[in-house]
């Protein structure tokens, strides 16, 4: 922890120098409840950009935008974000509105509309409201700042079903002075309800390329944010954007020796932020740590945890805090990786209690059962699996299925 | 429907000449509760016969040597199966307790023990008491009959936490005689409440070959029972077994007349029971059948069928009758099927409502928003993609998601 401080009163993104931020209320729910649903983040100078975007293939018109946006290698000079409508399934129209709200935006702010990204999360299948939107936009240049309540603003706006923003802020001394990264995300809980989607935005004054930041984010990006997992659902709007404004003067690529912490940092930023929407999955009691090793591939462990993290019967039974590890057993044996009852090993740990044995090749531990309950009834627990199989591995952080989240999501 | 004829008041297997049945109580659950836990099923004469087991690697004990009798090609003359104990995880002691199960009823019955299958349901990785089974057998074979209520007493005793018996029974007239087939089921709620389990025995008189025989039971397991969902979560204990044991005297070949008539009622045998399966999924309020056509590949419709199948915000979002068609266009586009905003078109149906327009290519038919409630409010409904990838189709059923089912579940 000596690669890095974690800036303990965060403020999100405008602890960063040289980003200034903002939330307002344009009322996109159409609820008049005076609610932050635009977010409005700029850079004082230009900045190299990174980006990762949602896998699914009805991804939503921003999500179009951005890919086509990011690809072009032009720099960026900000972001608008709202929730309360996702632009998804909106057809040719969609991508209009989404192009509209980026042209409003760079008007606004007099840049260019290839400079300013745009985002979306809410609703599926309505049109945005563009008239309100442009208010929004207009209300959001005025009070764009780098005060502490600016930053919140922007974190609370891009806020649908969560129950807290999601902040992170660290610091990395470097030889050449001080570079920050400040991130703010939303969570993995239903929209509006309509649906998960998780957005993240981190900033950092190093100066950074391109391709250099991009690498940084898809990795830090695997293993946090792709590593956690409330309902399974994929959502038409997932997107994390990293923006690098250099203004510290800190030069960073992989041939400096500041290299590995910075990487360090942006890790810890990103799965803190992942944490943080993986504790705030809706009406969730419960984060569980799976831990997949001997696996005979990365993709085979990843196949293994995922079988786990998403089985109804699985997460049932860690909301009763019921150690059933046949469900455990089964769910890996339908996961399609390589497993066998002769290899596989299992153990139960958690933050107080040393890793409890459960099974091993063939043999249950019958004596523990006592152990095993105690264990799974804390608040996080860990399931550890060797598959004997290789040396692949990998960590996937799931919720509990609870009767409150069939009761949030059954209907609108 | 004039191919064969449905027998209205079934008594299951025993409906079919030749095969006498019987349910005891061994107390397999050790609650001395009297519940019937142990079914054993004979035919006069030795029999022809398929299987399909599951896929789960963790296959239980008697999936295992089941697999390799089938594999035998030997003819079998019955099989014996308990509830209440899945002898699943059980390591090399499992294998050694199916194999004295089995062992034990070919005593009590003069048969090899290679013609007969055992098979197990019920709790996940605790040994079998073979001393209560060795009773049951005992008792079995003195209960053994052709009655009505044997056939029933059978049905019962495969039952984990269904709430009733699942039996099928059709007549196939021919030119050269009468052919019955008969099923019984148990279903793909949870067991005990440890895995959800399915189970399914088919006898027929007719003559058939093995290799013929197993080709008609694939064909229709596929279409039936591997087209149902009620959480995703596949056992360590599928089984289908379907024996003939010709005593019909009709002889059934892919040469014969027949042979088409007979293919459409194993079909409708299997699919009842799959039907009889899912609508009495674990506290389910809902049966939803899901259409896939257009879709490139087979293979691929299956994908998109079950992403929506499966996921947890649509299966929630059934229970609340809520026409949440983002839901299901946002399952679609990460269940890894080609889809396409531009191609993809969706509507609703019900047994009274004609299919009613969502979205077609881009464009929602917000118009018709009070209609999607009326048609999602049934206790059955039918969701129809049209994906116009192809020409590739499918359909599976699934239920909703219930905050009883979480609370069903959630310990033991």
């Amino acid at each position: 922890m000596d690669d890095f401080q974690i800036i303990e009163e965060t403020s999100g993104l405008v602890d960063t120098p040289g980003f200034l931020a903002t939330g307002v209320h344009c009322d996109i729910r159409n609820k008049a409840d005076g609610r932050l649903d635009l977010a409005l983040v700029v850079s004082e100078t230009p900045c190299t950009v990174a980006g990762v975007f949602t896998q699914n293939k009805m991804a939503a018109a921003p999500v179009r935008l951005g890919r086509e946006q990011l690809a072009s290698g032009i720099a960026a000079r900000g972001f608008v974000a709202n929730s309360g409508n996702a632009n998804a399934c909106t057809g040719p129209e969609g991508l209009v509105d989404a192009l509209k709200m980026r042209e409003l935006a760079a008007a606004e702010l007099g840049f260019k509309p290839e400079e300013v990204f745009v985002c979306s999360t809410g609703r599926i299948g309505e049109r945005l409201p563009m008239d309100q939107i442009a208010k929004g936009l207009t209300d959001g240049k005025i009070t764009l700042g780098t005060n502490s309540a600016d930053g919140l603003k922007a974190a609370e706006a891009i806020l649908t079903s969560d129950t807290y923003s999601k902040l992170v802020s660290v610091e990395v001394p470097t030889s050449r002075g001080t570079v920050r990264i400040s991130g703010m995300a939303k969570g993995a809980g239903m929209i509006e309800p309509n649906m998960a989607t998780m957005l993240a935005f981190i900033c950092t004054d190093g100066q950074v390329g391109a391709t250099d930041l991009q690498a940084v984010l898809s990795e830090a990006v695997d293993a946090s944010f792709n590593a956690v997992t409330v309902d399974g659902d994929e959502s038409t709007n997932d997107t994390a954007l990293f923006l690098a404004n250099g203004i510290s003067g800190v030069e960073l690529s992989p041939k400096s020796a500041d290299w590995q912490a910075f990487k360090k940092a942006v890790a810890y930023v990103c799965h803190t932020l992942a944490m943080k929407i993986v504790g705030d999955g809706e009406k969730i009691t419960k984060v569980v740590e799976i831990s997949i090793e001997g696996a005979a591939t990365e993709k085979e462990a990843n196949m293994a945890a995922r079988a786990i993290a998403n089985s109804l019967l699985v997460k049932s039974s860690w909301y009763g805090n019921d150690p059933n590890w046949g469900r455990l057993m089964d769910a890996l044996g339908y996961s399609g990786a390589q497993v066998s009852e002769e290899t596989v090993e299992l153990q139960y740990a958690n933050a107080v209690k040393e890793p409890v044995a459960v099974f091993s090749k063939g043999r249950t531990f019958h004596e523990n059962k006592p152990l095993w309950k105690e264990v799974v009834s804390a608040k996080t627990f860990s399931i550890l699996f060797n598959l004997g199989q290789g040396n692949a591995s990998c960590r996937v952080w799931s919720t509990d299925l609870t009767e409150g989240y069939v009761n949030f999501n059954k209907s609108e």
